[in-house]
């Protein structure tokens, strides 16, 4: 029996120590272009044999699965019947898909896992889309008044009279081949394998005991990505391709909170996306999850009150300061990881990107998608509240079409206090 | 050295043993009323003898954190700075924080930890907060409309003049008390706990090797909780209450996708809870982490297409059978440890309960929160292609104020077609 044997052992068996046998039963070649012998991602909970990752699909929802199958809800040998699923648009291969470290933190094959391995999954064996393709329709509140004020003008096409918008979206959850992440960051395997152990408080002891085992599926969010007009479009060095990389905010995404320019932008980034596409180009939003600058929202809150509270008020030259002295860092979302998807996608340029962040823009461009024209947030869109970060982040170097402010200005850019809401 | 010493251990140390003292320095009295005698929930990742919890804390985003640890951006040591952080709204404590198996998924004194534990944060341990509350003004796009239409007036307190809306926002984080947790599900807590390790791929050996920490601090997301009028309000009895349970639809609640119903079931909330605060009332929506029924946007994606390409098409007779082919359940929510924040808010009763989900509506009353008047979404919010949704909910027994569609007239309800996108 092998380390993690699990539904059908009679006693528990725990992960903390290597099989005496560690040969795989569906070793991986990581990189390789033929999908067949870089062998299919099995995370597989009740056929220990089979599986050759750590963790396991799904990835923060695994733990709501095991929730279920503890309810007795779901039954644990339950395999997903993949009948029509597959993708509604066809994506690569791409030549990126094969050359070293381009791809670490998704599988290139995990939409066509169906077609691919559908032999294998015929047998039994627990194989699952860690990438799922469909269409869709959407309508944002922001598309009408785009419309009435004629910045956008119905198509028929991507943008029908109603205001929806056509778009092809696609989930992508995360498949980490742990040599390759630690070569993007420049560490060695033996320490990232460490720290993501010892510092999320011992989860996966398999990072540690189980060199062998090259792929991690982290328990973490995921990204999205929405395409406007023709998919073929961004890899046709003919096409233009409009962008907007943009990390989840739920306050302002959803909620519509004026202490960021999160939501604006983002309805800013599709709108250019919709006007590329009629235009004869391709448009695609990229949404990472990664709430808070991935310090997630408790974080992001203490940081608000410690903004607002502060000596002299809220104001743009302690902006990243407070944030440094609750989380230790001014940011945790790692950009490097970010260019993946871009590979995946098959695109070599963006044309117009709509993002003033550096950290975007540096590590597209560290991992060879070049960058043609970036478009700042139209200062109309920016909410009055939201200016304390806007100045904060253009004197901290991020892009603007004007001049960005001078440090000793900063703390005249000033947000609102706690007793004024 | 204990199970779990990590920084400062000159050799990796798994988790998968019980050290030979268990006794612990911080022990936990889950639910008692005094929150000294309760004790600090400590994941401190450096000072190992410390912890009395299994996991770390900021859910997913732990991940990230040793992430930034291997990278060497972050400071493995870093304690956060709490000054200025605390709530701008005292709530609590309620008698609901100390009735036994009455919360057991959050942690009720989790946003004063830097009061109540101020000696301790002071010695250096590294005691964090696990809940956040801070204001905000929000602004919806569907709010001009509502002002527009008459349906909502500003009254320059709640509903600004230029739509803004001011409300009180409190994120928190997931904090298992496994004990708790299985009794609500009515399983053994060894079960839980196996379950939780074995279906999770190995996640933490500490759920089955330490029964002696009852604490988990779970990588899943949490919830925000947005309060519209008093706070006050929610807690007495002479006061209504209207609320919106909302389960996160990122592809809905952000896009604006017209397949399903989330984000105009989610602004009707909020338009609800403004009038209701307007009306002398307060109004709360809980926003809850769990994307696509907590089965993961690319399972959702995966049955959306499975729906659209069915042999007769997407209708609402077969909604819920292709979830289940796909993921097993047809739904992983698991609204059992919702109404754990009504109990940390100190809400008894819920008078408008803007919801027609039977398993949110039942599984408050099931804790004994009282739910007067139950409010449906109004007809001409539902976007077309989001009916397949609607009848079949009211056909399986969601509440509806008419009279719900026949089985036998659900194949009449069909969705759009992939090719008509």
């Amino acid at each position: 029996m092998t380390a993690n044997k699990v539904e059908t052992a009679k006693h528990i068996v725990l992960t903390s120590h290597p099989p005496r046998d560690q040969k795989q039963a569906y070793p991986l070649d990581w990189g390789n272009p033929d999908p067949i012998k870089r062998g299919p991602v099995i995370g597989s909970l009740t056929n220990a044999d089979d599986r050759n990752v750590i963790g396991s699909h799904s990835g923060s929802y695994s733990i709501y699965r095991a929730l279920a199958v503890a309810a007795g809800t779901l039954d644990p040998e339950h395999k997903a019947d993949l009948t029509n699923t597959s993708p509604t648009n066809k994506i690569g291969p791409y030549s990126q898909w094969s050359e070293p470290n381009r791809i670490v933190s998704i599988d290139p094959w995990g939409h066509m896992v169906a077609d691919i391995f559908g032999d294998l999954i015929a047998q039994g064996i627990d194989i699952r889309p860690s990438i799922a393709i469909t269409r869709a329709r959407i309508n944002m509140p922001e598309f009408a008044e785009a419309v009435q004020s004629g910045r956008l003008k119905p198509d028929g096409e991507t943008l029908l009279e109603n205001g929806d918008v056509s778009v092809t979206k696609i989930a992508l959850e995360p498949v980490w081949h742990l040599p390759g992440i630690a070569a993007r960051f420049g560490i060695a395997e033996s320490e990232l394998r460490r720290n993501l152990f010892e510092h999320t408080g011992g989860m996966f002891p398999e990072l540690v005991t189980r060199p062998d085992r090259e792929i991690f599926l982290p328990p973490i969010g995921g990204m999205t990505v929405y395409v406007f007009g023709d998919l073929a479009g961004l890899t046709d060095p003919s096409v233009k391709v409009a962008c907007r990389v943009h990390d989840e905010c739920n306050g302002s995404d959803v909620f519509g909170s004026d202490i960021c320019t999160c939501r604006p932008y983002l309805t800013h980034g599709v709108e250019e996306c919709v006007k590329m596409a009629q235009s004869g180009g391709a448009g695609l939003v990229v949404y990472n999850r990664k709430e808070g600058r991935a310090l997630g929202e408790v974080t992001k809150f203490l940081v608000y009150n410690a903004r607002k509270r502060q000596k002299g008020g809220d104001t743009a030259d302690t902006y990243f300061e407070r944030t440094e002295c609750v989380a230790g860092v001014q940011d945790m979302r790692f950009q490097e990881l970010m260019p993946d998807v871009f590979h995946w996608l098959g695109i070599k340029r963006i044309d117009r990107f709509m993002s003033m962040s550096d950290m975007k823009h540096d590590a597209l461009v560290r991992q060879g998608i070049e960058i043609g024209e970036r478009v700042p947030i139209p200062d109309e869109l920016i909410p009055s509240d939201a200016n304390v970060e806007m100045d904060a982040k253009k004197a901290a170097g991020y892009f603007t079409g004007e001049e960005a402010p001078q440090q000793k200005d900063l703390s005249d850019t000033k947000g609102r206090n706690l007793d004024d809401y």
